[in-house]
């Protein structure tokens, strides 16, 4: 099967996806829709034929078969492989992390707005700039915080629930935006981004990502250049 | 369990678990905490016990086990109703429903913004408006409609994977929003529009919604008054 993703760099749903397949060494072919928006782009050809959203990540299988959202994807592949331990085996558990992946996906709205993900830039002190004036921006990090305090507590960590599962992979974004706004989170928080960011799956990524050294004007607020 | 809801007649998200719960005959205790955010408000004392994310719906179990957003409480009530097929049986249909579901709980912003769920009021002369001027509206409504008949088409209907399921309580609260704004969809879509809308635990969410009679301005962009 082909995973379709956009730039590692910018793309937080390619990475979810991205890292969960790479994280149980689930054999996946990739492939790299630049995002380029221009009339005519690559993106703008391949993209209606191969997601009905025409958005990234898909995966599509041999026969053309198409799983869209990351969700979805996450999903599939637990569906289809009952060996790895995707989602937690312990029920209580498994609904618990299906929650914070379903709040993820349509939340921390503030967060996903003003800090966007992009792997190779720090930007501290627009980091601390927002921190202290931005009320909403803090809301959402501490819930994130409260809800990951919560769930290591339970497990023990080094994980949300113990070993990496799909959940992980759904935060490992969060933990990058984290680390390059430099937005303060407490001791158990910081434990678990640092935990997500040393994981082999995204520490390949976030390489290859810093391989890219493409600049997306629709993705860069806050640059001008690379 | 508890299900805890907001006002039937707005709350398009609780309605989605109430409708899964009723059509499939799971036994539950519904409890609506009633839309007022104003200070002090029964909202205001109960939903930060029951819910993490300050939001409805939420599932409680009695030992105050707390499952939240629709995604993962429709993934719950599969896991433990196994004997229900919450989704389609066969793995590629199984895909399908949820990349829609998934699609739904992140996507369709334009719809969800312009035309709020609002099941006792109809706006056909507004949904004639905004249809007339909001191209991202009408893309948003034509992104619908060729999903659904997609999947009719597959399945031969009535409901988008042939017999009920999350998915199509997933939608229930899209077909009630394309009723009330009078918003035109191609024959396919319609008719399952209309089935939806028919279907028992439509129906009786809908009267009640009906019943209610509160007026909440936070979600009423084009009245003033009932
Ligand atoms: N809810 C979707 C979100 C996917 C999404 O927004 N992808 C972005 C890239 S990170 C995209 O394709 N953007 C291009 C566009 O919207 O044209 C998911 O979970 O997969
Ligand atoms: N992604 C959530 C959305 C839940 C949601 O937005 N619920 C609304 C009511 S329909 C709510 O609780 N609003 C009250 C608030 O935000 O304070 C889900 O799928 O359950």
């Amino acid at each position: 099967m082909k995973l379709y993703i956009g730039n590692k760099n910018y793309s937080s749903w390619s990475m979810r996806s991205g890292v969960l397949l790479a994280a149980f060494g689930i054999p996946f072919e990739e492939v790299m829709l630049r995002f380029d928006f221009s009339p005519g782009s690559d993106w703008h050809r391949i993209i209606p034929g191969v997601s009905p959203t025409k958005r990234v990540p898909v995966l599509v299988e041999d026969d053309g078969f198409a799983v869209w959202d990351t969700l979805a994807i996450a999903e599939y592949v637990a569906d289809r492989h009952p060996e790895h331990a995707i989602w937690p085996r312990a029920p209580k558990a498994r609904a618990r992390a299906r929650s914070l992946c379903a709040e993820m996906h349509a939340g921390f709205t503030r967060l996903r707005t003003v800090c966007p993900m992009n792997i190779e830039a720090f930007f501290p002190d627009i980091g601390a700039k927002l921190w202290a004036e931005d009320e909403a921006l803090r809301a959402d990090v501490a819930r994130l915080a409260a809800a990951w305090s919560d769930a290591l507590a339970a497990s023990g960590g080094p994980f949300l629930f113990g070993a990496f599962g799909a959940v992980d992979a759904y935060f490992a974004p969060v933990a990058v935006r984290l680390s390059r706004f430099g937005l303060p989170v407490p001791e158990a928080a910081a434990a678990y981004r640092d935990a997500l960011l040393a994981h082999p799956a995204v520490e390949d990524w976030v390489a290859e990502a810093l391989r890219e050294q493409h600049f997306v004007p629709e993705d860069e607020p806050y640059r001008t250049t690379r």
